[in-house]
């Protein structure tokens, strides 16, 4: 397939050095500034290390990757709350080129879920958004393949950076500041690590989850969030004399009662939510397959990026 | 989509039960000696209840269920080796009539991966066979979706009926035969246990894997396989002693050294591939996501079934 990406951070990166190997071809690639397109394939590697030395990835607009020729739009722009903007309507010149559209941006899944399904449905362009869930674990389309219908509760621990931060508390008998700093220096942790403290990220998560299960629309002002920057060792290590630890865990329940909520929440220590360091885990309640367990890489370009070609896959 | 249905087992009986709730309709169904069709939609509560008070399903020949009108052939036989017949003829001659096939028969993709293929490739038809491997866990899929050639090594516990019996013996300390016994009862053993508890059903999984993931035909004939009637009570609890637990487990590795195993292993008792009880979990070694572990009910008809409706949904 040809692809347009936009966005280079992270994802995107990791998205370029991959394509070929997975049978694609870029045919634009954009940053907020910057753009470089080309119909039989760019030089991504050029690019990329425009990208590095100049922070531009070419001399274009980067408008002129949205009008390129491309099979897939891949959006791997930074989430934006509320309006979703710029990714939302990157979205929607997709759809209305009757292109398909690759999310890797959380903000239009989770805070305009209506309106991108509305575009979607006049489009013969399809839109999906594995990789804004989990990073590489197949959760999304799992719930496609069972049908949404048959999912009746999702769990999960949906943000690395907390859980680095809870399990090495638990293990070590740090304090929040203390393993916060060590998680920055590992680069686990932003310089701002509120977006994933306080629960923000996993919420964002969660409002996905509920718009894909759920039958309203979900926003992150409906979903209930408390994060962990007030947890103590000492509740920690209460939690572990009881056989237990804490986990940042998120909570969608589809039915009459639908709740959506992400806080700390005690778990059995060996038990399936408890899974160590940046790892996330999903766990589906369904109606006729059980609970299903799903665990993986939460973050990163790679993983990330292998959700976006996961998606790619299921569109030929 | 319509559906026929062959074989009227416990998996069988289950897409039965819940196909109207996945949108389907059966136009055939049919067991070892009978058969019912109807192109607007079988009875299937007529049929059913037939079948547990006469041991037939209709009044037809069980070929009529073949020439059937449907859109998908269920193949649900019980799994048999070697030539993997009649279920493999089954899948041929729907193939040959441009249908798809989702298969919870092994015989056919573990015995003869290459003909399948072959036979597919011939056909406007595809064959889906996630229900083959771990139950309701989208395992197949997963793999599908990441593309083969980014899967280096699977393993997973793969025998629910083992997996139980290896449990009891080491959170009991009680012996196979006091265990087995047990299982037998609760209906979770099948009065002669061989398949199961010989290694003979995970084997069958493994090579399914490899013929997946792998470059050359695997068949059961090439897999090494220990089962685990010869372990002790001793050797579980001595396990224990060093922080870990036997389980029965297949490991499938691609590459040069392509290895297709199946054996009880030393596993972290509270590690991932420690699951409990029938639950069964598989584990995907893979070049950019990492590593992905997968779990949940690994049999049972509805379980089974889900799977089949997974397939299908990937169909349309």
């Amino acid at each position: 397939m040809n692809l347009a990406i936009v966005g280079c951070g992270a994802v995107g990166r990791a998205v370029c050095d991959l394509a070929e190997s997975y049978g694609h071809r870029i045919t634009a690639l954009a940053d907020s500034t910057s753009a470089v397109t080309d119909a039989a394939g760019i030089d991504v590697e050029t690019a990329l290390e425009r990208k590095t030395r100049d922070g531009t990835v070419g001399s274009a607009d980067p408008e002129r990757a949205l009008d390129a020729e491309y099979d897939v739009l891949v959006e791997a722009t930074p989430t934006t709350l509320d309006d979703a903007e710029p990714g939302f309507s990157h979205v929607l010149g997709a759809l209305e080129r009757d292109r398909h559209v690759v999310l890797a941006n959380k903000g239009p899944v989770a805070e305009r879920y209506d309106d991108l399904r509305s575009a979607e449905r006049d489009s013969a362009g399809r839109v999906l958004f594995e990789a804004t869930v989990g990073g590489a674990i197949p959760v999304l389309s799992t719930i496609a393949d069972l049908g949404a219908e048959n999912v009746s509760a999702v769990r999960g621990v949906l943000n690395g950076t907390a859980n680095f931060i809870l399990s090495r508390m638990s293990a070590e008998g740090l304090g929040y500041e203390h393993v916060l700093a060590e998680a920055q220096d590992l680069g686990v942790a932003e310089t701002d690590p509120t977006f994933d403290v306080e629960g923000t990220d996993a919420a964002l998560k969660c409002a996905i989850l509920a718009n894909v299960v759920g039958t309203g629309e979900t926003t992150l002002a409906d979903v209930e969030v408390t994060g962990i920057t007030d947890l103590t060792p000492s509740a920690l290590s209460l939690a572990r004399e009881g056989g237990r630890t804490i986990r940042l865990v998120g909570e969608v329940t589809d039915g009459d009662d639908q709740t959506v909520r992400v806080g700390p929440r005690l778990v059995p220590e060996h038990g399936a939510l408890s899974v160590s360091g940046t790892r996330n885990i999903v766990q589906l309640e369904t109606h006729n397959a059980g609970q299903l367990n799903l665990s993986g890489c939460g973050a990163g370009g790679e993983a990330t990026a292998s959700a976006v070609f996961a998606d790619i896959a299921r569109l030929q």
